[in-house]
């Protein structure tokens, strides 16, 4: 399917140039012009709510505006009519026709977010949306940025991976929250009705406290509301360190896979006598792949020589 | 034990619905609806003390709650009832008759929990009760959820497990509080007698500040104040990282058992030569189990089949 | 040396109490003892400052503080006298005299804790010694609490193996802070001449921003120095992540660790066939030497048994 | 390269002091007088900017400037002069000219630094510089103690490793917080049109709140606003939990691999029977290199040799 049609270019193009596939000049000159055109995109957004910066500039900056909508919606066009470029996931995907391929690309987060960021402008020509949803709908332009960065995927990876825990973790600091409004709320209504006038009116002091904000516009002023505040403030501290907690777990999970694919690697070039030219490129290119660090590749590598020239006497503890 | 009686099938209903067990459609229905009751009734509890609306909807949310009352009840009598179907942990248990079997289950936090949601009410009607007090616990409500969801049992074990040594990082920080209260005390008290009247008054300064809330209502204003409270703040960075990393090795040790238990499992599946649909099936089960990241488990799977495919030459550095 | 001399009694009795170690009950009464009177006394310090309470349990307060600091005299000396009966940690030790090895234990921390607990009382009633010092100096007494938690042994140890590297990341954090009050002060102190006068003032600010207390008291107004101070809240979430990271590299090692000499021991058991009742006994008293949680010691042994069953069929991946 | 010259010897004097290198006394006295200078050096520019300390000791004050910029430029000039004497690190470099290798180092980051503190006396004398941006620039002198700590130098490697995930999170938090910025800005503008001016102007609340310093001198106060900032204030504590994640999983890898390379050296050195005293010598050594806790060092060790007394009986298992 990776003939040189036009098609295929316009994909090659299109797709977010790396380091390690087999990637064209242009397509990383696009991929600069198109990050560009989303941050100074997103710089007139909000520049555009400073008075005498509209004042002035109003007419050029909505230019910017409709030539920035222009752009993104011939790039939206272009991603869907390259998808089928992309080697088919499954056997059963490869026999799909081509209209059923798009479509299931239109309907994927990243496809999405695409639509949103030039949806609003249309909408709003036909319809009068309210202006103010229509300016953050805008701002998902930045999440294309996405894209290009295989650390934020990686990001995105791992909070995936352990969505289900933190979850758990916000459904805790909810509950949490819950019990903290109730409890300052009876204990402080009656010398501020007026910060605490019910539960959900508390909340917000639980909010601000347990994620450790303290704006310090509403604070307990009682003795039993400042001790109950003083514990809450305590239930605080846990509720940091379990996302933390977890994230850090997941970190740690995907690193010590990483090293174990690198020292497979490492092990089977190793296996064979010396380390060739060759092998360096080859184990250089999949450190690459895996994100790795220099210094953290060269131990692996130094500590599986150590090992082999040893010989395998036996001492295969680890 | 587990006939067809109507106990056990009262049990099967009222038992939490995992995916990978054999769950029947009603039970998962049936957490559905508890889970409903469950969080409208908090959502009513709260909007009980906003004005306008106790003022309307006085009479219905009475009726709701004790509409509420009464389902919980049923529930937690039928949860009594139920409970000698579970199999016995222990060899000694299997002995014991049914009455004390229910009684060693009512005193289970979760079946404390369930009767601490329901209590309040029927007390209420002969007893003068604090109505503050009563409100709290009827929030204990909110815990039943607990029992529908994986992650939150999980994240129950990992703080249990470190439970003793999160209790030490506890007393280190109210032993911190005690000193930094008590230093400021006598650095302040001349300055700002008011706030700084005595010890106990300054531990509201110490807790708000260690704990790195800073509501700002309470601020040292001396020269030699400021230094102390400078330093103390500085403990408080230190007192936030304790339980993170605490409760971060405590994950990641669950994550490295995780990851043996499935490696083990793969390992036996791959030893007899291929793996077939079966072998596929019975890992993506243990996987389910284990609560595993998809794309964590296929890595595993890759690598110890790269391992089998190049034979035990020897090799069998980790 | 562990005759049943007085001597060796009365050092027995002093000895904190452990679960695995052969102790009396006699030893665990004089601990709780002595907790008790350690906190009693640190809650008549703090409530001595409450001006009711003072004026009228004045001399209640100070009688019960002679009495604490007979008690902790008694026990310092006694702890001094029986020293001895420690086994000697090296064979240099074991040909000291035993006045050598009391001077050597009196240097040790928590010997100078506890006599840090009692000097001060002794030192006012001969010299005048500023009464604001002598109060900190008695909250020394809490320290005293560390002797009995096994945990918080633990968390001063991975404190202590880390200290250089926490040491670092605190040289960090005051490099980071003169920045940020050097660059604060020339950027404020036209327009806040009072709150930003000088860099060490600057200070101030620089701290309450970095730990990301926030008290707002002082707080920047301009626009270049709201730029600024957004940077510097920046760099104090990396700050936050360095020591959290740190120690949370610490505790996964000791996790590591211990799993590890559980697993030697859990290994040489099981090598001889079966696990019998002894075996069992035996990994249990280790378990709770290495502090080790009960769930990740049974799923140690599961995985140990599961392989052993399996022969050493040349699937020694691990 | 290393004859006994006097580039050789200045060389050797210039280089920081480790205890795991042949150092010499004269060496560490330098490094001390060197860190001394550069941190009372620091204090003066601080004392400088307090109004009487500047009135008094004004002359004393830039006499010691111009003393200290005279050492740091003898000190750069000195480093510049004998960095040919490391040894080359690759081989194209051994062919390289001396004047070749001087200009490479004077490139380096650290020799940068070194130049920072000192150019600016310079230019003043010459060019109208702003004396703020000169003062700021001064401060780079701290940074020059970091050539003097290890664990400082492990914490840059650890953040350099990360970087790229630590900029993706920052990118998350920059994303973020534009976002919070453009919906407050929206929902408070008509209540409070000082403080939400415009977008720009809203980062500064947003930006406060996400980083959780919450100084409270811009608040939400809609009911919408409340709702609004109380999700973002959420999402701050997932944004704190990002780096803490990242840095904790470096950091542990790092452990792990240091662990690994001091099992290594340990193993070999128990393969051929006992641990002699020269073993015990070197594996210290080693263990100093590797910064590792001393008892961290002895499980190993005990570890390993359990292990091997246990003769490899076919438990190779870890």
């Amino acid at each position: 399917m990776h003939h040189n049609t036009l098609r295929s270019r316009v994909y090659r193009i299109l797709r977010p140039y790396r380091q390690y596939t087999q990637g064209e000049y242009i397509s990383r000159l696009f991929d600069i012009m198109l990050i560009t055109l989303i941050i100074t995109n997103a710089l007139a957004m909000l520049l555009m709510t400073v008075e005498p910066i509209h004042r002035q500039y109003r007419t050029q900056l909505h230019q910017f505006e409709v030539f920035s909508v222009i752009i993104f919606t011939i790039e939206y066009f272009a991603r869907v009519w390259t998808c089928v470029e992309v080697a088919p996931k499954s056997s059963r995907e490869r026999t799909w026709p081509n209209w059923k391929r798009r479509l299931r690309y239109m309907v994927t987060p990243i496809a999405i977010v695409d639509l949103l960021a030039i949806l609003p402008f249309y909408l709003s020509m036909f319809v009068a949306v309210d202006l103010r949803i229509l300016r953050l709908l805008r701002l998902t332009r930045l999440i294309k940025l996405g894209r290009y960065s295989t650390s934020m995927q990686t990001l995105t990876q791992v909070i995936r991976a352990e969505a289900r825990t933190l979850l758990a973790a916000l459904s805790v600091l909810m509950i949490t929250m819950i019990f903290a409004a109730t409890g300052i709320y009876y204990l402080e209504k009656d010398v501020q009705p007026q910060e605490f006038s019910s539960i959900p009116a508390a909340m917000w002091w639980a909010m601000i406290t347990l994620t450790t904000v303290g704006y310090g516009d509403v604070v307990p002023v009682t003795l039993m509301g400042r001790i109950f505040g003083g514990l809450i403030t305590l239930l605080g501290i846990g509720l940091y360190a379990l996302p933390a907690g977890i994230l850090s777990s997941s970190f740690t999970a995907r690193v010590h896979l990483r090293q174990e694919r690198f020292r497979e690697a490492a092990s089977s070039a190793i296996a064979d006598g010396d380390l060739s030219e060759r092998d360096f490129e080859h184990l250089e290119k999949i450190r690459g792949l895996l994100d790795m660090d220099q210094e953290e590749a060269k131990l692996i590598i130094r500590l599986l020589q150590h090992r082999h020239s040893q010989g395998e006497t036996g001492d295969t503890d680890t």
